[in-house]
């Protein structure tokens, strides 16, 4: 039975903690693999490896005698998967999705053969390359591997911009003149069947381009929406992909909807899902990958996520201001237990659910104010 | 922050590893007790403790360094937590309090001396002592200790039934004509908040007092129901609970209501609130434990809870009866993992949700015949 099954994680962070939180659920027994001694998921199993997921020697290592592994981050060694998958461990998504979406030139490249409109984009070998456009800024600046959570990614405005670029492989893309963000959770399993998320709204800080908040069920014309779930599942079949995806999306000041960019993995935008939806994100991506039939991915009540960020305003009286949280019914607090003190960084998230859109907005204004 | 407090769980079993769950939301570390090795909860942790729970020494070992300890079972050793309360650490709920309801007759005592009505039992050294009841049989038969899930428990209905009886201090009681069995699950922290669950009606297979399903809201005229709410909250006052407790009630013919049974910790009838209810009883364990503010205990829509009990006609194609159950939309499996087999134990339980009372039993009717 499904105890029997060792299933593996690389990366331990909050989104491994949560996946955690649904193999219990299936009596399930996760291995860990993280850097860091102290990634919240150490605590929350009993076979924790300590170790690179960048690493050959130590996915290889990580690897043995464990029946399925899947990922929390893209980062992650292909090789040694490959390896492992020779070996007759199972690896979902497979290693070829996750390559693809590794790099985000590959990504976009995938995506335009598979006619998936994207943000026009180009490749670039460093800083020295930027300045033949210096007479199309602004220009979005992205590294091609690596970024996370608004790192690696920059807004070039200026030549003075240029000087102080990322000097690394990037792409550089024009600034889609956008009205929304918006994000579909999308799952498939071996068997092709595929489960959409409704899409979610997401609001962006503009300086660091971090989330703000986001909104389930976005509050945009439908039709659009219906649009935007149709090609997060062509984009899923595209991939062959086995697991959950984030497909996040601009909808332009035309109504017109292009992939901005891919994650093979929980996401961000789907924490909702734990509360708000059916079936979450989390246990679906263990149904996907286990070959168990995907859960129903609607949404029982509106919802708002907001992202709490580490910092000097929230540390002062920090177990006054979540004692003050907690006692709003229906805001839901995940605390990721981080160590280290690092300002802007995620070290937790409210999902906020109540029966009309307007309480959850008005909710959320009321735990603005008590975080800030 | 709250990842800096270390909570002790006594009893690594299914509740606890539902507490884990919940641990995960709060960034918590959890470390647990338990005499089996391979208990569910050996697997959701970095500290897992092998010991017997029953132990002084045992317990003084484990409680070395923690900040709080709380129990998923009744049986634990209270002169052990009474010395680790005088080294500091905090223990709920108190020893006092699970003292009290370990022993089923002193807790009906302690209920009676504060005006609860209960139902009407006499206590008995061991199985000579049941002579002097042969006038009045039937009589249910219960240990004073260490019964669960049905172990512990005997109709005695002939003088044949007295010979086969148990040979420990007992209690008798009564045989009452009962029309429901109702549950009320009530938190109450330090600061004498108390939070009261919706009543859920359990209907009990006959031949082995354990549960067949439970249904949430119980289907019951509304003021018996306010009735019992008010009578658990005057429990959990009476008892000084911090913590959470499950109330077991009688509803009689005449309407009356009667204790039947106390638990101080999570209970089988409020598993269904992980998914219908807006605070989770889990959740309201570790806010009670921890002086957070109490969660709001509001049902969120109807739902229904069956256990699944190890057999052998489970047993046949269990994989594909698992499957066929994922498949139904608003079933949510929660898949022990135990290890072993050991007919008629409790190995997982669904719970059933939907807008209707009506339609979650139609789900839970389809979820019977696939699982029988």
């Amino acid at each position: 039975m499904l105890e029997n099954l060792k299933i593996g994680i690389l990366g331990g962070g909050q989104l491994g903690a949560m996946i955690i939180r649904q193999a219990i659920d299936l009596g399930l027994s996760a291995s860990i693999m993280d850097k860091d001694a102290h990634a919240p998921c150490s605590r929350y199993t009993s076979s924790f490896f300590c170790g690179d997921p960048a690493s050959f020697e130590a996915i290889l290592e990580f690897g043995k005698g464990l029946d399925v592994i899947t990922i929390e981050k893209e980062a992650v060694n292909i090789n040694a998967l490959r390896q492992l998958e020779k070996q007759g461990v199972r690896i979902f998504p497979a290693p070829d999705t996750i390559e693809v979406i590794q790099d985000k030139f590959t990504q976009k490249q995938f995506l335009l053969s598979h006619h998936i409109p994207v943000v026009p984009g180009e490749a670039i070998q460093g800083k020295k390359d930027l300045y033949q456009y210096e007479n199309k800024l602004p220009l979005c600046l992205k590294k091609r591997r690596d970024g996370y959570d608004g790192y690696g990614v920059m807004v070039l405005k200026t030549k003075g911009d240029i000087a102080a670029a990322f000097d690394a492989p990037c792409v550089v893309e024009e600034l889609v003149d956008i009205k929304h963000e918006i994000s579909v959770i999308v799952a498939r399993n071996e068997y092709g069947a595929v489960a959409c998320y409704d899409p979610v709204m997401m609001v962006f800080s503009e300086e660091k381009f971090v989330l703000d908040y986001q909104i389930a069920p976005a509050q945009i014309d439908k039709e659009i929406l219906k649009k935007a779930t149709i090609l997060a599942g062509e984009v899923a079949d595209a991939l062959k992909l086995v697991g959950i995806l984030a497909v996040e999306m601009f909808v332009t000041k035309e109504n017109k909807l292009l992939v901005n960019e891919l994650a093979p993995r929980p996401h961000n935008s789907g924490h909702h899902t734990i509360e708000a939806s059916i079936t979450s994100q989390y246990e679906q991506l263990l149904r996907a990958v286990l070959g168990l039939p995907l859960g129903d991915p609607g949404l029982r009540f509106p919802s708002l996520m907001m992202n709490i960020l580490e910092g000097a305003t929230l540390n002062t009286d920090k177990r006054g201001k979540l004692n003050r949280l907690l006692d709003i019914p229906g805001a839901h607090l995940h605390w990721y237990g981080k160590e280290g003190n690092r300002p802007g960084r995620k070290i937790g998230h409210v999902t906020v659910t109540d029966n009309t859109i307007e309480n959850v907005i008005a909710k959320a204004a009321s735990i603005r104010k008590i975080l800030n």
